[in-house]
């Protein structure tokens, strides 16, 4: 949930986070003026206050520099991959995370301005289409799937859409099995990478080095676990961005206290059975996937 | 992530969940003949496993009637409602664990068939409208948002039809100030409920009592905490609907084992000042919160 800016507008109350509800006829343009202008005085109230109470440096582990992190002078490019059978909650965690940031521009990119529907049937409209896509992007994002990512994985237009956009994107990014998309596009060979625990092997065969972590990150690259990961993968952007303050607050904003009811969510401690019959479900995604890495051997990769 | 059903059935894999992607043509009913048939196959093979292995209990901390759970006889009716401004996250968090259900039909329910806008600029597309949302419910679900909710908090034909809904529904529950929205419904009036931290003492104005905990359960109703509580959630109505070891398998397969970088998800864990901040930002909000109680003390509450 987010405030009401206007009822906080009404009451002069200071805004840490924007809160813009964003239904419909607010551009990302207008936003973006209304962030700027409500951002400045936040910090410097926020500022203020914390100097006024001494805590600045006691309270946080953030390096000075990271705090109170100024408004980009541009608003940041954030392109958000969309497609069907696509698994919306690796798509909204993050976004939910973006969304709440000041100055950036979200935008949620297809081949088409065609409804794509996710794998539980969720059907969302992009904001962008490939060639209304910025070209240079501060983030380059990638969600993941289960059969509907296989296809991605040899779809030509998309494959070289993600490789040209890659090259000036500062981050190239992903949540679970968006790796194997980034990967079949070429951009994950010699960068240690993860994705969903069930396929994450999988990254071998394209020349990236696997690694068992919920967020990994070689150089310019960022790539993350199953599903859930995101959230965690965003607020991590968030603090980049943002610095730690803005991000600790958007963590309590998603009350990001999470509790498990099975403590089952890793192949370590999942129960054995239960994951035996998961490898069992997932082996042949698994394999999908690998073929196209196999047929990929043999093909000249697309690098935009 | 899911798998794909077709590479599972040619490889003759077992699947514990259903594994169909929903990319328009396959619709809820062709999707829960084939959930049904894999159902028997999954149940069949998954019991057969654990019988040999001799594993069943000593693994799994579940009750014996809650093994393998069976099919429901009749799909389970899970309508979820979507409006302009809501929290994306407070919706797909537990829509992908819904969705992941074998034999149920989950439905976004809107007032109209019009796309839906979240308050983080998410366009999704409804698949009912109230008129043509099921009588009766198993689950009646209410995300949260920020003044969209507010909004949804005066809106009469919203709350009439959540009120005539939850009549006959098993559960009424809601993510975040979704609560707000069942309380202004007279939903939860003489039961304990929670919402998001920075709005849930306003339940009080409506005749609940507010819990500090993160899914709240008094007798049908079933309310969450913020935003992120959805995904915990969801994963215990799958874990009642279809047993501990399906719900532990979806924890596995959403990879749910958080790690949130900064550890200021609650108000108890945040620092100070960044707490202190996120309050006054959320006053307004809870002061309109406020405001819709005071108004209806002095009407009718609909009552369906």
């Amino acid at each position: 949930m987010k405030p009401d800016r206007s009822c906080a507008n009404k009451s002069g109350q200071i805004h840490l986070l924007t809160t813009i509800d964003n239904t419909a006829e607010v551009s990302n343009e207008e936003r973006n003026v209304m962030n700027r202008r409500e951002f400045a005085r936040t910090i410097s109230a926020f500022s203020s206050v914390m100097a006024s109470a001494g805590m600045a440096q006691a309270q946080t582990q953030a390096k000075p520099a990271e705090m109170n992190h100024p408004m980009p002078a541009k608003p940041e490019e954030i392109a958000m991959l969309i497609y069907p059978g696509m698994t919306a909650l690796d798509l909204i965690g993050p976004q939910q995370v973006f969304g709440y940031l000041m100055g950036c521009n979200v935008h949620l990119v297809a081949k088409t301005a065609e409804l794509v529907t996710s794998d539980t049937g969720v059907s969302i409209k992009p904001t962008k289409t490939f060639g209304e896509c910025p070209n240079t992007l501060d983030i380059l994002f990638v969600p993941g799937g289960g059969i509907g990512t296989i296809h991605l994985m040899k779809d030509a237009e998309t494959l070289t859409f993600l490789a040209e956009r890659a090259k000036n994107a500062k981050w190239v990014t992903s949540v679970c099995s968006g790796s194997l998309v980034l990967a079949a596009a070429g951009l994950l060979r010699g960068y240690k990478a993860t994705s969903h625990w069930s396929v994450r092997d999988v990254l071998a065969d394209f020349g990236s080095e696997p690694v068992s972590q919920r967020v990994v990150e070689d150089r310019n690259r960022i790539t993350s676990g199953g599903i859930t990961a995101g959230i965690d993968f965003g607020l991590r952007i968030a603090g980049r961005l943002r610095g730690q303050e803005y991000a600790q607050a958007l963590e309590l904003t998603l009350e990001y206290d999470p509790q498990p009811p099975f403590h089952t969510g890793t192949p370590e401690t999942a129960p054995p059975n239960v994951l035996s019959q998961m490898k069992q479900m997932y082996a042949p995604l698994a394999a999908s996937a690998r073929a196209v890495a196999g047929q990929q051997s043999t093909q000249p990769v697309p690098r935009g």
